[in-house]
C-alpha cells in the first residue's frame, strides 16, 4: 500500500535541526534512569507491532520527529510512513506503521507523540483557517509568537497546513511597529531610517493603525503595511486606497468566525499569533497490535 | 505600592535551570543579524517606561522567565512586579513594570512574552479546572504529554495553576499501562515484575479499564490505579470497591463540563494531558507609556 | 566461544546516556593535536588483535563505554564481549576481545579502560558487600555522594553489583535530615509539610537519630526511615519497634567488618556513600597479541 | 581569623574551567523538580550559618569548586575560607564558613561536598606519598588514568597534593610504550620516527622493560625513560648506568610500602595511577549551627 | 582624554553573540592546564598597565571582544576605549587602555589580539575599498564566504568598514545562481517557481552572466540581479538597459585596480569575497607599560 | 584512476574534533529556514555530479571537512579524492568529484568551500615559505595567532605545507617573553622560576632582544631562544654564539623576501604569524556538469 498524497508539498527540514531538539526532548523524557517501567515488564527480545493513528480529523506534520525519536533511541525500529506531513487524515486513519523492539517503541512513543500532535496541531489549525478564505487571494501566515525554541519547526508545520510564514526572527525584515514609530518621532522619520540602514535586500514592512497612518507609508515608499486591528471596512478601504503598490497584512482579531470577511476585503495576508501559540494538539496515538 | 499576594504559592525555579532556556530562544530570535528594525530606528540612548499587562483574566506563571529574557539581554534593564506568579489578574490589570534602555526592552520583548504567555496559559487552564472541582477532594494533575523540550516549565506552570504534578519523567515512578500489561503477560505478572524490579523508594501504578482489573491490581498492592476512560457511575464504584486501598486517578475525557462530576465521585487525582499541550496563550502585553 | 553469563542481569544504559560522555572523554585525552606517539610509531594501515581482561578478581560493569570509545574512534573496529556486564570475573580472565586499525585502538585505549575501571570498582565493592550480607533480607543501596557527572554511570554499577538504588537526585523523593527538621521546627512539623507539599506519588523518608524520634515518625506516618549512625544494638531495637510499619534504612558506618552484622538486625536498607565515592579501580588491562 | 597558609601554593584553575563543570553536577542533582525536601520543609527567608569541616586529616583541594557551587546556586551565599587549597587540616578542623539562605546552601550542600571530597582525597593520598619519599630527589607524579570528565581537576589536586603532572593527554609529549615499539619494529625505529615527527619542542618519553631497552634508548637519545615494574635492584642499577644522561621514572608497584625504598634508587619520577583513579575520598561535612 | 569619534557608527553585537565565541577561543588557548607561563613567572598580585596600540593603519572592529575576552578570564580587568569600532587609526596610535592584574591581561591577550586583530583586518580591507569607489553610489558588501564560526562577527566587521551585508545565510534572501537555473530548466521556470515558494517579504535575486540572460530576469521581475565576471564594458550595458528596473550587484574580478572603474559603471552593489575570506589581520599590539 | 601522492603525507585529524565545527558552520548558513533558493528551483529528485576544482595553483588542505559537510548533510553524497590534502595543484587541476543529490550538494557547497579555501590558504602559503628555505635546515613553524575557533585546524593545515607547529596553547610549553621577564625581575628569575614550576617534560623557551640576554639565556640554560625582531646579521652571530647549545627560534620580519637569508642563518626555527592569520584563501570552486 503506497503512501497518500500530501494536500500540500512541503520541503522537509533538515535533520541537523530535527535531530537536537528530539535528542534533548528524549533525555527529558527518559531523566537519569530511564524508563523503568517498560524494563521492569517487557522482556528484552519481545518485539512489537504498532499503528500510528489520529483519533480525529487534521493535518499531519512532524512525522520526521517521530522517526528521529524513534531512530535515536532503537535503530532497529522501522516506521512506514502512509500519510506524509501535509496529508488530511480522518479519525481512526493509519498515520504510520512502526515495527521493532517493543521496549524501544514504548520508550520513544511518549516523545514521538508529543512532537507530532503538536506540529499536526499546528498544521490542523492552519489548514482550518486556510479553507475558510479559499476562494481569496489573501495568505494565511503566522508570527513570531511562538513556543520558545521551536520556532523554525512550528513554521515548518504552519507550511504543511497551507499557511505562510512570516519573519522567522528580529533580523529577517524590517517591521516598524508603533513603538519604534514613537521612538524615531513618527512614521517618516522611521521609514527613513530603516531605509539608509536596511540595503537594498531587506524589505520594509510598516504597522498603521489608520488610514492616515497608511497613506502616509505608502508616500514613503513602504514594501508592506501592517494594518493593526483595522474593521472589515476599513480594511477594504485601505485596499482601495493602496491600489497594489504594497502588500497588506491584515493583523488582530482573525479568528474562524471573521476570517472569510477580511479575507474578502482584498489583503494580500492575513497573520494570526494563535496558529503557533494557541493551538490545541492534535489527537494522534500509538495502537499496539498483539 | 507592594506586590499582590498569589492564590497559590509556588517556590521558583532555579535560575541553573530557567536561563539556558531564555538564551536559547533570544538567540532563536536574534538570528545572525539581530533586531535590525530596533537598531534602525530607536536611538542608543532612548529609555523606555513599559507595563507588562494583561489583556484577559487569568493566572500568571512565568515571571521569572520574563526577568531572566531582559537581564540576558541588558542588565540596565529593571523590573517590578506587581502580580507575581500564582496570581489571579484580570484584563487590563498591570503585572509588572519594566524600565531601561528601550532598545533592549523592545528587542526582548517577545520573547519575554512568548515564555509569560505560554506558561500563563497552562497556568489559566489549571486554575479554571481547580476551581470547578474546589469542593472534591481530588487533585488535579498534568501528564507527560508537554511540549518537547519544555516540561519542568509546564509541570511549574500546572503548580502555579494549583494543580498538582504527575510524573516528570519515565524515570519517576512505575506506570503500567495496557501495552506493559500485554507484554508481561497479565496484571499479576506486570506488578510482580514491576515490584522486583523497583525497590522500596518507588510507587507502582498501574492503568486498569474495567473494574475487574481494579480488583486485581488491588489484591496485589498496587500503590495507585489510572482508570481509565471510566464513566462517572464507574468511578464511583470504583472508589467504593477500593475503599482507601490504593490512589485512585481518573483519566480521559476530563473537561471544564464533565471535571465536577468526576471529582464528586471520589477519586483522588483527575488527570488531564490538556492542560500541557493545548491549553492556549494567556494574552499579555507590553505597554510603552510615551 | 558463547559469553559468560552474568551474576546479575542489569538492563543496559541509552547510548543517549553513554555517547556525550564518551565523546567529552575522548576529546579530553586527545587534545588538539590529538595522539602524536602513535601517529609517530604506528603505520596507518597496521591492524591489532587485543585481549581485554581483568588483572584481578571482580565485578565487571561498564563494557558499553568500552564499546562507544572504540565506535566513536573509529567504527572499523570490532569488538566481542565474553563476560558481560553483571559477570564475575578472576585475575587474568578475558572480558572482550577487541579487533581493528591498530592505531585507532592504542589511541582509544586509555579512554575505555578509564570507565571500565571505574566502573566495574563500583561494582566490585558493591558486590563484596552484597555477598556479605547474602542470608538476610535487607539491600545494598547506594547515595548521592557520587563523582561528579557521573552519576547516572555509578548508579548503575551499583546495579552491576547487585546494589540498589536510592535516590538519583533531589527531586526523587524527599529525605528529610536533621538540617531540614531544625529549620522546620521539628519532626512533625518538617512531615506534615512534606506530606502537604509532595502529594500522592513520592515516598518520605526521615532521618532520625534516636528511638525516640523514630517512635514520631512512625506515628507520624514516613514510608522510610533512616537510622543514623545506630548501634547493631539500637537497630536490633528499632526494626523490633517498627514491626513493619515503614521501611528501615541503616546508614554510618557501614563497612566489610560491621555489614554482616548489621543486615542480620532485620533492617531493610544498607546505606553506603563509599561504593560510588570511594571504590578503587578494578585493574583492566588490554594486551596486544602480536 | 585569617587564612591557614598552604603546605604547597598552587596557583587556582580558571573558573572557565571549573564553572562548566559545576554547573552540569548541580543539574544532575536538581534533575527536573529541584530540591523538593528543602522546599517543602525549610521557609524561603530562613538562613544558616554552617560550618565546613573535615572529618578525618587529610590535604584540601577543591575548594573554588564549592564556592562555585554555592555561588550558582545562589550568590547570596557566602563563603570565608580558613583552610584554602593544599592546606594539611586534622580531624574536626573547621574549612571553610558558608553563610547565607537556608535553603540554598542545603540545595548545593551535595554537590559541593562531592567535588572537595574527592579532590581532597587524590590531594590526600598524594601528599601521603609525597611524604614517605621527601628525603630523596623523586617527585611523585600522576598519570592518564583519571576519572573520565574530570583529568584537569584530578591533576590540580595532584598538585595541591605535592605532586607533579605527568602527561595531560595523548597530544601532550611522546610517550612510547611496548605496543608502539612492537609495531614501529623495535625501540630503535620507534625513536627515530617520533624523533622526525615531533619537532623541536616534544619531550620523548620510551617506556622499557629490562636495562639492556634502557641501554637502547639510552643510546637513541630518549629524553626520559620509563622503567616499567623493574625491581629495587634494578632501578638502582638503572640509575647507575645512566648517570643523568636522561629523566628516569618509576612505574609499577609503587604503593605505600614501597615508595620510599624505590625513592631511594635515585630515579627521578614515581609515576602513580591510583593517586587519581583510586584514592578514597576525603571525609569532609557541612555542620550546621542552629 | 574622550573617545575618537568613529567613522562610521555602528551598533554593537549582542554579548549573547559575542560571550560563547570568546568563551571557546579562551578555552582553546588555556588547554588542560592554563597559562604556565605566567603562572611560573609572575606574582599573583602583580598589577599591569597596558597601552592596546595599532602597528599600522587601518579600521578597528572588535572591541567588544577584546573587552569579552578580559572580562570572562577576569572581571577586575578595566579597559578604556580611546577609538571605538569604526575608527580610523594610524600605526602607532592608541585603541585601548588595560588596566588590572598582570596574570590575567597577560593570558587573555592572546585570544583578544587574535579577535581584534581579524576583525579589524576585514573591517580595513572593507574600508579601504569603500574609499576607492567614493564617489559613486555602489555600495560595497560581503558575501557567504567567510570564516566558518564567523559570519556573524565578519559581516559585522565589514559594516564597521563602511560596507554593507549581503545573505547571512541560505534563508535569508533567494539568489538563483547558475546551477539553480540549470536544474529548474531555464531562467524562466527558476524565478517563476521561487516566486511562488518565496512569498511576499523575500527578494529574488538571479545570477546572469550576459546581457541576454539580464533581459530576461528583468522581464520576469527579478529584484536584484547578480551580473557574473561582466566586463566594465558590458556592466555599464547592463546598468543602461536596465534603468532602475532592478538592484544590479557586479561580481567577479572586483579589486582595488578594477573597483573604482567597476563602481563608475553605475551600479548598485560591488560584491567581494575577499573581503572576508582572505583580508589580512591588522597588526595591533598589546603594550605593556612598567 | 588513483589518487596523487601529496608532497607531504599527513596524518588526517579525528572526526571527533572535524565533526562539531561543519556542524556548527552548516547550522550558521541553513540559518531558521534552510536553503530557500534550492528547495525551491532543484527537483527533489534531481542528482548532481560534480567536480571540485582549484582555481589557483596552490597546496590541499582540509577535504576531510569537505567529506564531513557533504555527509552531514546527506549521508547519500559520494566523493571520491583525487588531490588528497598535502598535494600540490595547479589551476583548473580536479581535486575531488562529487556525486549526489543534486540539492544536498548545492546546500553545503558553500561551507564545503569556505573550510577548504582557508585551510588550503593556510597550507599554500606555508608551502610558499617552506620552499623558499628549503636548502636550509630550518623549520617554518607557525604560532598562537590564529583565527578564534580554528587553532586546530590551521595547525593541521600548516602541517600540509610542511611546515611544523608551535604551541598548541599557553598550557603546551613554557614561552617567556619579555613582560613575563619584566614582571619576574630579570631574565635569571623568570627562568629559575620556570624551572621550578615546570617539572621535567616541559621545555623552556626564552625570548631574548639581543645577544646580551641570549647569553644570560644559555647560561641559564634555556632548552630554545626565540630571537625577536633580530636582524640577519644578529642572527648569524646568535647561531655562532650558541653553537647548539639551545633551539634558536627566529620572530618578526619573516616574509618571502627575508625568509631565504633568515634560514640562511642556520636558525632552526623561522616562526611566521601571518601563516595563520592572514593567508589569503585558495580560490577553489565546485563546477556542475550537465
Amino acid at each position: 500500500m503506497s503512501a497518500k498524497t500530501p494536500v500540500v508539498r512541503i520541503e522537509p527540514l533538515s535533520p541537523l535541526l530535527i535531530e537536537p531538539a528530539v535528542r534533548q526532548a528524549l533525555l527529558e523524557d527518559l531523566g537519569r534512569a530511564g524508563d523503568i517501567t517498560t524494563e521492569a515488564t517487557v522482556a528484552a527480545d519481545a518485539t512489537a507491532h504498532a499503528v500510528l493513528a489520529a483519533r480525529e480529523n487534521g493535518r499531519i506534520a512532524g512525522l520526521d520527529f517521530v522517526s528521529t525519536a524513534f531512530r535515536l533511541l532503537d535503530p532497529k525500529i522501522r516506521m512506514t510512513v502512509r500519510a506524509p506531513d501535509g496529508c488530511d487524515v480522518e479519525g481512526g486513519e493509519t498515520v504510520a506503521l512502526v515495527d521493532g523492539p517493543a521496549r524501544s517503541i514504548l520508550t520513544a512513543e511518549r516523545v514521538a507523540l508529543n512532537f507530532l500532535g503538536h506540529l499536526s496541531g499546528v498544521a490542523t489549525a492552519t489548514a482550518n483557517l486556510v479553507a475558510l478564505v479559499a476562494g481569496a487571494k489573501a495568505h494565511v501566515v503566522c508570527t513570531r509568537k511562538t513556543t520558545p525554541g521551536l520556532r523554525t519547526f512550528e513554521k515548518y508545520a504552519v507550511r504543511c497546513g497551507g499557511g505562510r510564514n512570516h519573519r522567522f526572527g528580529l533580523d529577517d525584515a524590517i517591521l516598524i511597529k508603533d513603538n519604534h514609530v514613537a521612538h524615531a518621532g513618527g512614521v517618516r522619520a522611521a521609514i527613513e531610517r530603516a531605509r539608509a540602514a536596511a540595503g537594498h535586500t531587506v524589505e520594509i514592512e510598516v504597522e498603521v493603525d489608520s488610514l492616515e497612518q497608511l497613506d502616509q507609508a505608502l508616500e514613503l515608499g513602504a514594501d508592506l503595511v501592517l494594518l493593526d486591528n483595522f474593521s472589515v471596512d476599513e480594511l477594504a478601504r485601505a485596499v482601495r486606497r493602496t491600489a497594489g503598490r504594497a502588500v497588506l497584512e491584515a493583523s488582530g482579531g482573525i479568528t474562524a468566525t471573521t476570517a472569510a470577511a477580511i479575507a474578502a476585503t482584498g489583503v494580500d495576508l492575513l497573520s494570526v499569533g494563535w496558529l503557533t501559540h494557541s493551538a490545541p494538539a492534535l489527537d494522534v496515538a500509538l495502537d499496539f497490535e498483539r
